[in-house]
């Protein structure tokens, strides 16, 4: 049986630990990237495509495979051409229209009794610190903070003359909260009947991470553009709360997405100085941030005495289900 | 043989070491925990308290069992309770009433010819900029810091208003030394007569870490809560001062607080731009920066050709003991 | 045969991975630091020296010996007793008067078509802001930004007085990118034939890196002094470029420096939140960053399924290279 992915994301990931469990390996690449894929011994076939259709069809015409997705699927093909693809994704498609949408988003979490940022509707009702956001997952490229309704409009107002978004509804406006931001990232298997954390990370955003070495009269507007992460752990004593929101976000997902959140998530959160988890986020596949642990996380070795990134752990679940015959278990 | 530990702090690194050394495992949870520590395999007995007296009783009925200590054992049980422990304890106990107080614990430092920040007995005496610290391990909690005699007084009387302090006594108020944190994990070994560098972490402290994160005007306060922890090495070059401090500091032990450090301890430091290494406080037991470490730190790799945390060394430590016939060699 | 190395920067991975590899290891240390590395059990031999003169003697008289350079070889002994050591190098110390010269390093990176900061011959032609940096890898001790020409005739007037610097024509000026700094350590393969990625890292720097913490009314000159390092991923579409500019920087060296950069080298760069890699400097030797990754890095356990240390790397290019016959080829 053949994993497949998209070039880019977490791709290699992916591919290496599909290759470690045994399966054969195919990546969907552009063309200007395939260079880049080449550099590696682990992918076996590689589907080369000049543009977004071709790449479906390509993907379509790989038999005996599994595709798996990670978070720039939608972002690099569109959710329309996604919903083309015949081959069995690993996970639950169904998930991807709620992703998509950041208000559809945060009631998947409110359902769950985790605590979520307060939501503006309206830039008039802004009464404190907000940041406003993007739909999809562009990496945090356009995010911006405000005090006040009136920076909020301008910020808007910004984001339609450069294009970024076509009208101000695609927005979300979060309450800004203090504290420190972890990603808790979770593997719910449907095999195990269990939900593992398979790490911790912190985002490595440009340039918001770079100003603190700036000399302080020296000012410059914050950007928030994810370009890499950092390793961390969290204090053993907030863990059960995260568990308690991982189990919570299952269920949810189980009543209002059939058949539920399957293989990798991702709680987005703030830590407080209460110790309290708010989640401002999530995703419902692989993150970016388990590239850090590719030969597995401080979290992925109290469950697995040998190496185990997110990408082989989806491997070794889709392996666990082909041996147990319920594969249909794993995929959508 | 058992080894056990509180439900807490770096609790699954220790149990998950044991495992590996081929120990049976106990955890000493309270009911609203339980159910957390389920989730993982290697802890073979739940001993599960109401309330902090059972919990005593409950450890004390284990037969042919040692317990581990960590940094949330004395905040959690109280240290009069602890003294009540029957089973025997890896490490120096005598250490848990100088680890209480915070002006016994900078002596042992200065003792040890080990650079540490001024300290001002009194808020009168006050001249530069001071952190003022709450006694216990309360992971960061109330700490404020203050440039004027002034600033000391108005946090202070915070704190007593909050009853976060009974008196002001209790705190120490130190010199705040301009540089980066660094805390230096250390091993005694007693049977192999030497010491190991285990790893380095950096904290990882809410909201403190995420204020950089806000557009330059907005203000907010500081608060210093751990939340986490994130992975660093140093400079080579400045290891063998550490190393030095880590030797001084276990002669002194010994001379002091018979038989002196045993097993893990950290030296939590600045690192001036002069690389001068400026010790602001000790553990003498394990620190929650070790859970960084599940697979070994950059360090431990250079003396175990194999995975090695901390609580896989503390394991490893009562292994070679019980070999030896020297188990009370690392137990009091 | 011996593989041996300087006692600091990385000598301990270095002689770690030798060891693993299975040679023999020697290093050489001032006396000062002897009593540190005979902490650690894979070095075989101790060159103890009094003095630079003497070291370069006790070096030339090892026999079947290549010696490993790293980035405070220059620092520690000068490059002119440097050229004096008959042993092979591992690598090409051709390379060494190109990164003595902020000049001539900057214009190998321009002559491969890499995007770097802007450099300004004089202060008087400064119009934005910069850092002013000093020659050689001394840590960052004395870098300093400004933002006009005046602050920047202040600065070096500083570093004349401190006698930091003979004149003024040593400096480099480079514009200051606002992004996040990433260090891309590459590994160039004459075996292999190919470049590795072995890993990424983020300098952490005092005191830059601590003044966050302060209230945000005290000020605090920054200071740039790297004492240690913390590991990061790349968000993975970025790679491609950076894979872009080693492979370009290996062909110029290979064309303006004979035989071209071989084993380890470093990228030194900022990204921006355009996604951008802007390199400012680069090593063409081990950096002391790949020390977090003794036992592998995320990208190292991409290519090699066991543990790969760039000190390993490095020893397992000299055993490919026996192998085949070709040690000339990894060696100057």
């Amino acid at each position: 049986m053949i994993l497949s992915t998209l070039a880019s994301h977490s791709s290699l990931q992916i591919l290496h630990g599909a290759k470690m469990e045994g399966f054969r390996t195919a990546i969907l690449s552009s063309q200007t990237r395939e260079n880049f894929y080449r550099r590696f011994g682990f992918i076996d076939n590689f589907l080369v495509y000049k543009n977004e259709e071709e790449a479906i069809n390509l993907l379509n015409s790989l038999q005996d495979a599994i595709f798996i997705p990670h978070g720039s699927l939608i972002e690099y093909v569109g959710i329309e051409r996604v919903s083309k693809i015949k081959l069995p994704i690993f996970g639950n498609r169904n998930l991807f229209p709620w992703e998509s949408n950041q208000v559809k988003k945060m009631k998947l979490l409110e359902m769950s009794n985790i605590k979520t940022p307060t939501r503006f509707e309206r830039p008039e009702d802004v009464d404190r610190l907000v940041i406003v956001k993007l739909p999809g997952a562009k990496g945090g490229r356009g995010y911006f903070t405000a005090r006040t309704k009136k920076e909020v409009k301008e910020g808007i107002k910004q984001l339609l003359d450069k294009k970024m978004i076509q009208n101000e509804d695609e927005l979300i406006i979060q309450e800004y909260i203090i504290g420190i931001p972890m990603y808790f990232q979770f593997f719910y298997s449907p095999m195990l009947q269990r939900v593992e954390l398979t790490g911790i990370d912190i985002r490595y955003e440009t340039n918001v991470d770079g100003l603190r070495r700036l000399p302080g009269d020296i000012k410059a507007d914050p950007t928030f553009v994810v370009a890499g992460n950092i390793p961390a752990v969290a204090r053993e004593s907030i863990l059960p709360l995260a568990f308690e929101y991982a189990e919570n976000f299952i269920k949810t997902t189980r009543n209002v997405v059939s058949p539920g959140v399957i293989g990798p998530f991702c709680l987005e959160s703030i830590v407080t100085d209460q110790l309290d988890i708010i989640v401002f986020e999530f995703s419902g596949r692989i993150v970016a941030g388990t590239n850090i642990y590719v030969n597995g996380s401080p979290y992925s070795w109290l469950y697995w005495n040998e190496p185990m990134s997110v990408g082989r752990r989806i491997a070794r679940e889709i392996n666990l289900a082909i041996q147990k015959g319920k594969i249909e278990d794993v995929v959508t």
